[in-house]
């Protein structure tokens, strides 16, 4: 089945989506919200999965779905943490700036808590205070959990990905260095992320997910360029259960947890990039310097990823970068 | 007034508290959680306060009121955002392992991001699994806000505080190196916090609310023995509004955002510390060696704050440590 919030209040109306995002039916009789419906999974998911079946059947009628009306699926979480786990990324980034990776990388994950009060919808404007910030995009693939226990196995957190997203986990690349040199991570230099109109459940994969990682190519636009497609289930060092078992060594995880892949990157270059740091690193290595800009007021980003029909599977992250006016 | 979460499903059950935290009252009819009414707080907060009035006026019967029934305010929150704010502790950790400080630490705060979907109850057990993991407590102030603006001034982010607790941001110490040399900043080392079991507005504090600070001594205790009681609007580098300012550069925060303190300390060495890794530092600098063990299973952990008549304002913090068997 394929979910998606209705923008509504703070926390969206539950919609069922059908397999092509042509029509979709409200669910808010099931739960109001889809953190709703994950806090209470094992009753609702059967019966949003029954109204999704109607919907594709026709038995239910529905309405035209518009994914400009959507917020991300999850308009705010009460968890979001973002993995690095195509580890040759990491290397690259590294590499770059002429710092040698610890060989730990490639064993233990990293990952950080981002914000995950305030959402930004899957077409709304990315506001931007400054230029000079280095505004990037990240393409990545996220899954969504049930309630995880305190110090899962790799095993066992594999049956809670309940479903999964595109996220756009908006950077700021110009306050990273300062701010990593504090020793805290990442805050100020990661604002908010957008996530795709729709979240799948896994049986709508089929057998592109496999050993816990989703084996499609994920495709990232900037204005009418193609950046890249590299294939989300290559070059992944640790799988999304993996992840998972990490996040959770020393807590458990609320139903509703996201967990982000980090930017997804193949090691075959010909696949191009997911972000405009590793555009740029590329350009350093080849030419000496990068030539490629970060994202200007006006850009356009585009995030999705087709399934083997050319058919929009998450629907389309696709944003605009609008000047914001600070408060004073 | 002061606020309360009853246990109750995932979020609690709002209550209404009077001053010495005797009786209370349910408010489930005004917003069904603390989090309800944040999210509509110009409507709830007037409503509350008649409700608070009522009961103190003892127009309103109400019940006893039992800090070992309630949740977190907040059972689970959208953004915890915990600061250092006390930067002569900062300083105090770093000269520990001979690291000199960064000199813009006294002028750009530290923040980090931390774990918000299942705080720990005030009177919860905190579940251990591994004794070498090095468990300690810090005792800190929290600010709750109403919603934020991206880019709010330190003068406007003042009055977007509507609530103080007091927070046990629970650390696991030896996790803490390995993690922070990767670059993202806490994650397994900080588990789930816990909070008061009463949440305050602001005029119940009266003239100890000054200059965005909370001026009077937070008490720490483990076992019978009293670790310290620094004054929190001492030594504080970084007052409450440039937090949330700090924390508001480049994202709006969502109405029940929790600003946290960082582990309070004083430069007076005689009013004790609010964690065992203080203790620990002065230890070394004193002897050569720590000689205080970090917290073991059976350990119990209080934390509070008394008025001028030590009636206490928010009622204690007061956990024991016990074991967790690790599901597989």
């Amino acid at each position: 089945m394929k979910l998606a919030s209705l923008k509504s209040a703070r926390d969206g109306q539950l919609l069922v989506v059908n397999q092509d995002l042509s029509r979709c039916i409200d669910a808010s009789d099931i739960a109001p919200t889809l953190q709703a419906a994950l806090d209470n999974w094992s009753v609702c998911a059967p019966l949003l999965e029954a109204r999704h079946q109607a919907l594709t059947k026709q038995t239910a009628s529905g309405m035209t779905f518009e994914a400009g009306r959507c917020a991300s699926p999850l308009p705010r979480a009460f968890h979001w943490a973002d993995a690095s786990a195509y580890v040759n990324h990491v290397e690259l980034v590294r590499k770059a700036r002429n710092a040698e990776m610890p060989a730990t990388f490639w064993t233990d994950p990293l990952m950080y808590q981002g914000g995950s009060d305030c959402f930004i919808g899957p077409t709304d404007a990315i506001d931007l205070i400054d230029e000079s910030w280095g505004l990037d995009f990240e393409a990545e693939v996220a899954v969504v959990l049930d309630d995880v226990p305190m110090g899962v196995s790799v095993e066992q957190a594999a049956h809670h990905i309940v479903l999964l997203m595109l996220v756009n986990d908006i950077s700021l690349r110009n306050l990273i260095p300062a701010e990593l040199a504090k020793g805290f991570g990442f805050y100020q230099s990661k604002p908010s992320s957008a996530f795709s109109p729709v979240a799948v459940s896994l049986d709508e994969l089929g057998d592109h997910w496999l050993d816990g990682k989703l084996h499609l190519p994920l495709r990232a636009r900037l204005n009418e360029t193609l950046i890249g497609e590299p294939n989300a289930g290559q070059d992944m060092t640790f799988d999304f259960p993996t992840l998972i078992s990490h996040a959770a060594k020393t807590r458990p995880l609320c139903a509703g947890t996201i967990i982000g892949s980090g930017t997804v990157s193949n090691l075959d270059r010909s696949k191009g990039s997911c972000c405009l740091a590793e555009v740029r690193m590329l350009e350093i290595f080849a030419d000496g310097k990068a030539t490629t800009e970060f994202l200007q007021v006006g850009d356009r980003v585009r995030i999705d990823m087709l399934d083997n029909q050319a058919q929009s599977i998450f629907g389309s992250i696709d944003q605009q970068v609008q000047r914001y006016s600070r408060v004073t």
